[in-house]
């Protein structure tokens, strides 16, 4: 890579303005494109170029990120009319941050090294604060030198950058994640239901047992939120399904049951169903307790 | 209490004979008392007197410590024929370290209550390395005031001591400890399970997602040794089994219904059925994996 490669940024949502921001003040020219064009103000007043398509900010950048929502938003920005694949070249790297299957990234990793492209998955974890602190953690799939090259950017984003493996591994790893950040919600949110000796001092409840071998970021983190009954999001429980979604379809291609998983994703439908989609995660609190006394 | 109160310690198995030794070792007068004797051994050179009852040991102690395994044997140790309840006397303190039933504990205090005595419920979380390097979590429920007066006591024993609330508010939190800790070795065990890709790097999996959201003491812990099919005890599934089933009958006592401590138990279950009950809980690995691949 150059010393001083061009960048694009595609997806300018909550995570994405201020990742494409932290590589804009490093001194990259940066090149940006959102389906919402009036996201992108503050990165052209900071002294992005706007670019009208994905096709078009690629053939103005040796690495272009992407952080949309879903598969099939990955799918469109690469492969539709004016999609990055119509600009895709010889050592263009494109980093994709956003959690989708592992399954549809493999085949993307595939169509676009047709082009002699190489994708990166590179999902990230740690919320719309870890991406303007610049404190997430990055897991990346793909090419080994690929990864070394674009990891200087990287570590403009992210504290914890660890390449999982070959194409869809970081994917892959993000599903893990995934699993273990819902099902630690499910025991936390129950503790809230605690009688009332416990429940006389909930705060403290959680200080006796967060030091030791129940301790997890779920519970520090949610448990006093589920007390105080505070039900913004850091993490919606929308994208949750979402996510859990994506891990029940690679469970499914692996043949594997994963109960623990079902459970909890039933618990969050009902939660969804119930008018909580758009709180945050610790809001599964209400769901439990719902089905908790009977 | 006097500057210095004459101990007792009844109970000396893996947990509490290094929790009397650092008493011991505090320089307090220790009356110790155990089923099998020769686990005194150590204590006894070390400057213990031995009793060979629980009575007896009470009546040469201001403070008596009980570190059994379950509700029939803290029964059996208080109010057996030469159970501690025959020298209870005015101002006396028993702290029961054991992990037993929230309800009956409540009973148990009220019957100390009648002779003037005091019990503090005092579960402990940390196993027995926490036991040896005095780093317990201790979660204490009973009357405030005795509660201060022996704190410069445990302090000898444990690093986070909080008091929860009235009598058996230290075995239901001791039950919320056990509920997060058995459902976050759930989906840590699905990781192993990991295909290919990521199953190359399992430690680097591990780490890339333990800072951050779903990160927990489990996962950090235990992950490694299920990678490494290490399966020696640091809690016995036959124990989680003991604390679930607590779980269970606490659950049912305030008509409550708590489906993943459910799952995580017939899980466990299943691993005690087939033959891993003094395996570490780790090992619940093999039974998600063996549930896992239908």
């Amino acid at each position: 890579m150059t010393s001083q490669p061009r960048l694009a940024f595609i997806g300018l949502g909550i995570m994405g303005a201020p990742m494409a921001g932290h590589l804009l003040r490093a001194g990259y020219p940066l090149t940006i494109h959102s389906r919402t064009k009036s996201k992108a103000a503050d990165l052209l007043t900071a002294g992005a170029t706007w670019s009208d398509t994905p096709a078009a900010a690629t053939s103005a950048a040796d690495v272009v990120f992407i952080c949309v929502t879903d598969t099939p938003d990955v799918e469109a920005v690469l492969f539709a009319d004016h999609g990055v694949v119509h600009s895709a070249r010889p050592g263009l790297i494109v980093v994709d941050h956003s959690t989708i299957s592992p399954t549809a990234t493999k085949r993307f990793a595939a169509d676009l090294a047709k082009r002699g492209a190489t994708l990166l998955d590179a999902p990230v974890s740690g919320g719309d604060v870890g991406a303007r602190n610049a404190t997430l953690a990055i897991m990346v799939g793909g090419d080994r030198p690929a990864f070394d090259r674009v990891l200087p950017l990287l570590q403009y984003l992210g504290k914890t950058i660890t390449h999982c493996g070959p194409a869809g591994s970081g994917q892959l790893t993000k599903l893990v994640n995934q699993i273990l950040v819902s099902v630690t919600t499910s025991p936390s949110a129950k503790r809230s239901r605690s009688p009332p000796p416990v429940a006389s001092t909930p705060t403290g409840a959680i200080q006796a047992v967060a030091g030791g071998a129940a301790g997890s970021w779920q519970l520090s983190n949610l448990g006093p939120k589920m007390i105080a009954g505070d039900r913004k999001p850091g993490f919606m429980i929308d994208l949750q399904l979402k996510d859990l979604r994506l891990v029940q379809e690679a469970a499914a291609d692996l043949g594997l049951h994963l109960p623990a998983v079902e459970l909890v994703a039933s618990l969050f439908k009902n939660a969804q169903a119930t008018g909580h989609g758009r709180e945050g995660t610790q809001a599964l609190f209400d769901e439990v307790r719902r089905v908790s006394t009977r």
